[in-house]
């Protein structure tokens, strides 16, 4: 892409490209099912020649990305950095300076977790122009998916989207640190992404924050794919079934009475999509 | 859509979807710029015969609708109910028993408010298989495009969304009921959507719970679209500055330190999209 028909038109091109910095698109990926991009984000992983793309990307949205792209993975799982964050940030730089169109793909929205706003101050900081495209975020395709509203006049007047990410505690260990008085605050729900292996530490929390046991609460296990899974509970039980049950990441833990509607609005079983009822699918 | 070129197939399924209830797509319109669709809502739209729109709904995207499509508008301004909910439920069922492909369309995401999750179990209760399509919700495509990300390690760990709608207040006036001291948190973003109305008491509630009235603030118009603006300021200077500026709806605001990134990481006022930079647009 990028090129013309015209030769005289495509050396100028080049030409100007190893003068300017390529422009770096910063594109949410959505929640995992690749249709759940948006039009936007499509049409520049189509015009990518380099894209640098995260762990929680699907496969299916990186085969949108030309054949000829140059594909570098930088992502990191939780816990195993693959790359530090700097070393990502001046990967990208270097590869901007080639003059080549660069997607920097992330998982779900760039601006909800995930470090763009760091990548974009980077960007901006080294004069590369850039441009940000929204995406779905990994809880709107957990609730669609899993028949659990975010909010809902009857249950949550507001949501919080918050980390799970573990943290060093500089004693040699980790923790999660959260604003537990925050979460647990009644008709709202909560989201804790990358909140799998901090779960039994954040039941108790909520709880010790004054929320009841009882509440219910959810893991919604790889939101959006063909597998996804849903496990509905309370605090007080869901520890226990995610572990009995063998959850892995990447899981989002929702909380809040509206994880209630679940049984209500829930697609069956059967479908791999968003539906719900004897047509759906 | 939904015939074929064969007569006696197309007739089977004439009379077929005059038995059953044709399917319901809720679908997340996105933040306002069509582009910022989802593929597979596109992909709804263009196969709907009937669509039911709302307020927030842009042109644009109505754009993608087919022309013989039957399009419904039943939007509902803030404070100007074009028609009760419980008629909108009524229409979307009657409509759906015609067994035509109908979507329900909503600004943005269809579980981030604007009652999605309502109408949903009605389509449960009412047996009407259904599907949901997730959105890039009104606050991610403000952020994406006025250069305020929603989390930054430097500045919030958690985002929240309320809703700063009026209500009756039983005494023939109207308020905004949030839960302030949620909203008031520091190391986080809060948004609130249709804010406008209320942002001098939102901004006043927000300092008396604790809030320094220093703390940047933002009001995005329009956001995404291409005649969005931003204005930015302070708890203490916002309202004043929104009022001279004649800022209307929709727009969105945005509390936190984030905002203060607006000026490093906004795209320059020419840009007719989120891009950022010389060749940005």
């Amino acid at each position: 892409m990028g090129l013309t028909d015209d030769p005289v038109r495509a050396a100028a091109d080049a030409t100007a490209a190893r003068r300017l910095p390529g422009k770096v698109t910063l594109v949410g990926a959505g929640p995992g099912a690749a249709d759940l991009l948006t039009l936007r984000a499509a049409r520049a992983l189509q015009q990518a020649e380099v894209v640098l793309y995260d762990h929680l990307v699907s496969r299916d949205v990186l085969d949108l990305v030309p054949a000829d792209a140059e594909l570098v993975y930088v992502g990191k799982a939780s816990g195993s950095h693959s790359l530090p964050q700097a070393q990502i940030i001046e990967l990208m730089l270097q590869r901007a300076r080639s003059g080549r169109p660069l997607v920097r793909l992330k998982g779900g929205d760039p601006y909800v977790f995930g470090r763009g706003g760091e990548e974009a101050q980077a960007l901006a900081r080294a004069g590369v122009p850039f441009e940000v495209v929204p995406g779905v975020s990994a809880a709107q395709g957990a609730a669609a998916c899993a028949g659990i509203p975010l909010t809902h006049r009857d249950h949550a007047g507001a949501v919080v989207f918050a980390t799970g990410h573990l943290r060093e505690d500089g004693r040699g260990g980790s923790d999660v640190e959260l604003d537990w008085g925050a979460l647990a605050r009644p008709h709202q729900t909560a989201v804790i992404y990358m909140g799998l292996a901090t779960l039994p530490r954040t039941c108790e929390q909520l709880v010790a924050h004054g929320m009841s046991p009882d509440t219910p609460a959810a893991v919604v296990e790889r939101a959006t794919c063909a597998d996804q899974r849903t496990i509905t509970g309370t605090l007080r039980t869901l520890p226990q079934q995610v572990k009995s049950q063998g959850v892995r990441s990447p899981a989002l833990v929702m909380v809040g009475t509206v994880v209630s509607l679940h049984g209500e609005l829930a697609p069956p079983a059967a479908a791999t999509r968003c539906g719900h009822g004897p047509e759906a699918g």
